[in-house]
């Protein structure tokens, strides 16, 4: 399987933006994040391009928590992506980047207090209120540091998606917003309302990641919407923005066929128009929180193979020098991916193997997967993992993370140094009685 | 449920090695790692005894994929410790913590070649060769640094323990070892015993981690004997050690009963003299390889709660301030833990609630479990995360790693420092194009 902007050159080598991969994983070693600049620039395009026509004021807000880097913060800003953060972490290196604080919307179930005052002090563009609690807080601090909070406030619209459970978050039963079907999103709303120096802009929900489905989208959007028009009714007040959350799923096997981005737009946007014309009330402005579906087909990981070693009438191990430290999905998620031996990317996958991390347990990277005759030395590619690997990965064992490169027109630049072994131990304190 | 060296104050507070845990997070913020020096010691001590008690040359090494801070090495080596290793990493800690090379021992599926050499170079007490062509590997690299390789071999005893999935190593379809029931594990016996610079001292295996039962040792321990009898019928080598591997299981919940250090070497002993006698071979010098029993029940993570959010006729949902990136297990293993408010330890734990950590996705510390009436504000302690926490620790949403203190006779010192906002961005490089 290969991915947008992916061709395999005369040499039968993978290569990605332009970039012959082999090349890259000799260059800057394995295991090796390689990331296309311009299937990221494009996928933000598509986005602005298909809500833009179809919903004027859209704004796409790119969820960084599926991959964080200065670098990547940098491109969203030129292509005049908003960001959300859920993390003091996440904030500070939107900030250190240079991307404009009031293009950036807070989120988290859980912010603490000096998250929450940074944020106001730094005037970000919104804060997504997610209790009752939350929005109590936010008005003590504004009133405190003498700023306005503009909010939004999380509902759950008691969607079920069709993902894994861990991924799924649009149900009822969730440590996330305040329930549409209890009374707590209206008193949220009437709170917001009266509380002061909060300035209440509208509602966000989300209804989970991965989705390969757009119907999910538009019902949310008619329940939010229906929320909107009674919260007009009982108070007055009208939602000027509506932010419908992320989750557009991306192809990380032969058989997923995931809805386009201009497929999403239209499922959202015909809900939006229907629901405003039976309710009578205006169109809100449509925010959407894309973060897999801008970074996912963008990335591979190259990996040098290890030893292969073929157990009799069971199956072929593949070992590989990374594993669940550089990408945790297979353990965490039970995902699966497609790969190739980047060196030989134009041979016929004639071998089931199962491939394996280097780690000190189990560690399947990919449990069941056609590959080329595999060799040790080949390079391994693991497609789609531009979204949370690196954002997911662990130093467990002790592995160095992996540098990233980032690939366009044929060239390859940095934007992650590998870690070294002197960072290993950068924390490690040892008392002097100890030592 | 209180751990060992826990006890409750007349203030209410849960108190680790003699500390106050509320004064703890006070001085040093949450999420917290605590670590009990007494009781790490204590387990250590625990093993040698028992083992040296029954089997007089018994070594006793620590798997330090459990937990790996240069403390650790010290304290490992001043009890009289070996310690396992598993990466260029793990190695590079121990060294650098002044842990003596020929009490090391190398593991690994898959060892790159800068691996070996850097073994070799060091001396490393036993390198565990996985596979034929690894053997190769390690004679072909000791010849050309002119140094001798002293290598114990991997085998798979095929005993399916019982535990998760993911964690079980001894059955037949493992990426590890080399197998006795095919000829591969007799194989590399003879390969070892003709390749030049290779001195081969015996057999390794590792049949799981988190075992609460100790049969599978037994069955082990007399499966590697026999193959070791097979080996002196054919080949006339007698081995001199046996390294049994680790896996003894701890305590999370109050349900799981973990059998003794002095219930395993019990089996493990009866076993080796019954299969000793029955061959007419003499007993091999045995190893033992625990990591999570030695740490795991010294550790307490502790959090601040935040947003107590009550959704009528389903559940309470209870964020702390780390979830995810500070704990992975409940994510990858389906892990449970007992958790206690710590200041309030001594209160009834009358609340059923689901832990949520904060990152932003579901992120379920803990699914279900009863606590005292959690309130914003209060520290909660949840038990036994000694092992396979800090070790596994991600930057996920960039969130900051958590500090680690021990805790020893009500004195606390830092052994791991917290990260800072700085630290998270310290590998992200931003091409001057995009500056």
């Amino acid at each position: 399987m290969l991915l947008p902007n992916q061709s395999v050159n005369h040499h039968g080598h993978l290569v990605v933006g332009g970039c012959d991969t082999v090349e890259l994983a000799r260059e800057y070693g394995t295991p090796l994040y390689v990331l296309d600049e311009q299937v990221i620039r494009e996928k933000c395009r598509e986005y602005l391009d298909a809500f833009g026509r179809r919903l004027p004021q859209a704004a796409v807000a790119y969820a960084s928590k599926a991959l964080m880097t200065k670098a990547i913060c940098r491109i969203m800003d030129q292509e005049g992506m908003s960001m959300d953060v859920a993390s003091e972490g996440e904030l500070y290196t939107a900030l250190q980047a240079g991307f404009p604080a009031e293009r950036i919307k807070l989120h988290g179930n859980f912010k603490k207090t000096e998250l929450l005052r940074t944020a106001l002090e730094q005037n970000v563009g919104r804060i997504v209120a997610d209790s009752l609690p939350e929005l109590q807080q936010i008005s003590e601090i504004a009133v405190a540091l003498g700023v306005e909070a503009d909010v939004l406030i999380r509902v759950t619209p008691g969607v079920k998606a069709d993902t894994h459970e861990r991924i799924r978050t649009g149900q009822e039963d969730t440590k996330f917003g305040v329930s549409l079907a209890s009374s707590a999103a209206m008193e949220a709303t009437r709170l917001a309302l009266e509380l002061p120096h909060v300035n209440l802009h509208g509602f966000h929900c989300h209804i989970g990641s991965q989705l390969l489905y757009t119907d999910g989208f538009g019902l949310a959007a008619h329940i939010v919407m229906d929320f909107i028009a009674s919260v007009r009714a009982e108070t007055g007040y009208v939602a000027e923005q509506f932010d419908i959350g992320g989750g557009l799923g991306i192809r990380y096997c032969t058989d997923d066929v995931p809805p386009s981005v201009d497929r999403l737009a239209e499922e959202i946007a015909i809900a939006l128009a229907e629901s405003a014309q039976q309710h009578e009330i205006p169109m809100p402005q449509l925010i959407v929180e894309p973060g897999r579906s801008i970074v996912g087909e963008a990335g591979v990981t190259l990996y040098t193979i290890g030893v292969v070693k073929e157990i009799p009438d069971l199956r072929t191990y593949v070992s590989v020098d990374g594993g669940m430290s550089d990408n945790p999905r297979p353990l965490l998620y039970d995902a699966e991916y497609e790969v190739l031996v980047a060196n030989r990317a134009d041979a016929h996958p004639s071998h089931i193997v199962r491939i394996s991390g280097a780690h000190c347990e189990t560690d399947t990277l990919v449990a069941e997967v056609a590959v080329a005759d595999p060799q040790p030395g080949d390079i391994l590619a693991v497609q789609s993992t531009g979204a949370y690997s690196y954002s997911m990965a662990s130093n467990y064992n002790r592995f160095t993370r992996p540098a990233m490169v980032m690939v366009n027109d044929g060239h390859a630049e940095l934007i992650v140094r590998r870690e070294t072994l002197e960072d290993l131990v950068r924390c490690d304190m040892v008392p002097t009685r100890l030592a």
